[in-house]
């Protein structure tokens, strides 16, 4: 299985035995969900923006507007780091110490780039959507020219990646077990309500099957 | 209402009519959830990564080991942002550019400091557990003296934030009422399963109550 290779910048120093470099495994963390922590130096300081991405291969896909000062300052930077993170469970000990959460997160850091030509930006923004939710490109109306011109679209290649991954039960010291107290998992999970027509929806419009497939599998 | 004033750091710029600055809005924010994605620099990047908080005041409180990278590396600038989010809907409209979520986003800026002493260290994860779950720390076994001191406790103090809220329904272009397409939100919640008890625990230990309690907060 082909993994990203260790450097300063991607070692797990914490906790080596829930880290994770093969690259279908972080990219299996990457599509499970569409919204990634991209972070940027801004006056001196970090800061972490949520944004919603898409991949495709190794690329990232952020968009904004024209003026969107993170996404400026990225390729002003040629650089940037995201991080994506789904909580699965919390884990419940016998002692304060040894509490802690169930989850798989992922960091990557690449290079980026602007997209300019129009063709480029839209097969980006098609990898967008459907991150989202598969299948609601072809739902909805086709983008105009001046749509794509009023978007910036960066295009971000992963060099290097890791994540780490803890889906285990509760791990006590030993002489904890005999004590009287509850431990265990309370597994946590991102749902999906039932859709909400729009109230100006025109008469007639079913909900469509992508919106109702997308609702079954996020039960 | 009291307010964080508005600076270069933490001003809105795009979308300024989601902007939040009133200090008890953000607490809401905050206190919706225990994970904040943490930023710093590293080697000249800036990174994020997830990381537990508790909240009490204005005071922000992380711990790790005492070898924790990040965490030195934040005692050793002095400062940090934490930005945290709450996805509450995607936002599915008739044309891609008002595709949307809805969504609760904090973002904190302070100062940091090392928490020495043993009295507040305990006080600042008794803060930090409960955050987590309520009625958490009196149902397990105290910290030992020696646990304390292997924990690495970092205070942060919120010295300006911001926040950005989405909470409307779809929002087309007036001409695009009128095309045959379905537009609609689809909410999305993190709710919690029923606690499954480690298969270790001591027999007749039945579920406590502040457990329960999450469980059914969580549905």
């Amino acid at each position: 299985m082909k993994k990203y290779s260790k450097s300063k910048i991607n070692r797990i120093k914490r906790g080596q035995n829930r880290a994770v470099y093969e690259v279908e495994k972080i990219n299996t963390i990457l599509d499970a969900g569409f919204i990634g922590f991209v972070s940027y130096t801004y006056e001196g300081s970090a800061i972490s923006l949520p944004m919603a991405y898409g991949r495709n291969g190794n690329k990232i896909y952020l968009h904004g507007s024209q003026a969107n000062r993170m996404l400026l300052s990225l390729l002003e930077g040629g650089k940037m780091s995201m991080t994506v993170m789904h909580l699965d469970a919390l884990v419940l000990a016998r002692s304060g110490l040894h509490h802690s959460v169930n989850y798989r997160s992922a960091t990557l850091f690449g290079s980026v780039r602007k997209i300019e030509k129009a063709t480029e930006k839209e097969a980006a923004l098609h990898c967008f959507m459907e991150q989202m939710m598969k299948g609601r490109w072809d739902g909805i109306r086709p983008m105009k020219p001046e749509e794509l011109s009023r978007t910036l679209v960066v295009e971000m290649a992963i060099e290097t990646a890791s994540a780490k991954i803890r889906d285990v039960g509760v791990n006590d010291d030993s002489e904890d077990y005999n004590l009287p107290i509850w431990a265990g998992l309370v597994p946590l999970k991102q749902v999906a309500l039932a859709p909400i027509s729009d109230e100006n929806l025109r008469e007639n419009i079913p909900i469509p099957s992508h919106v109702l497939e997308y609702y079954k599998l996020h039960q």
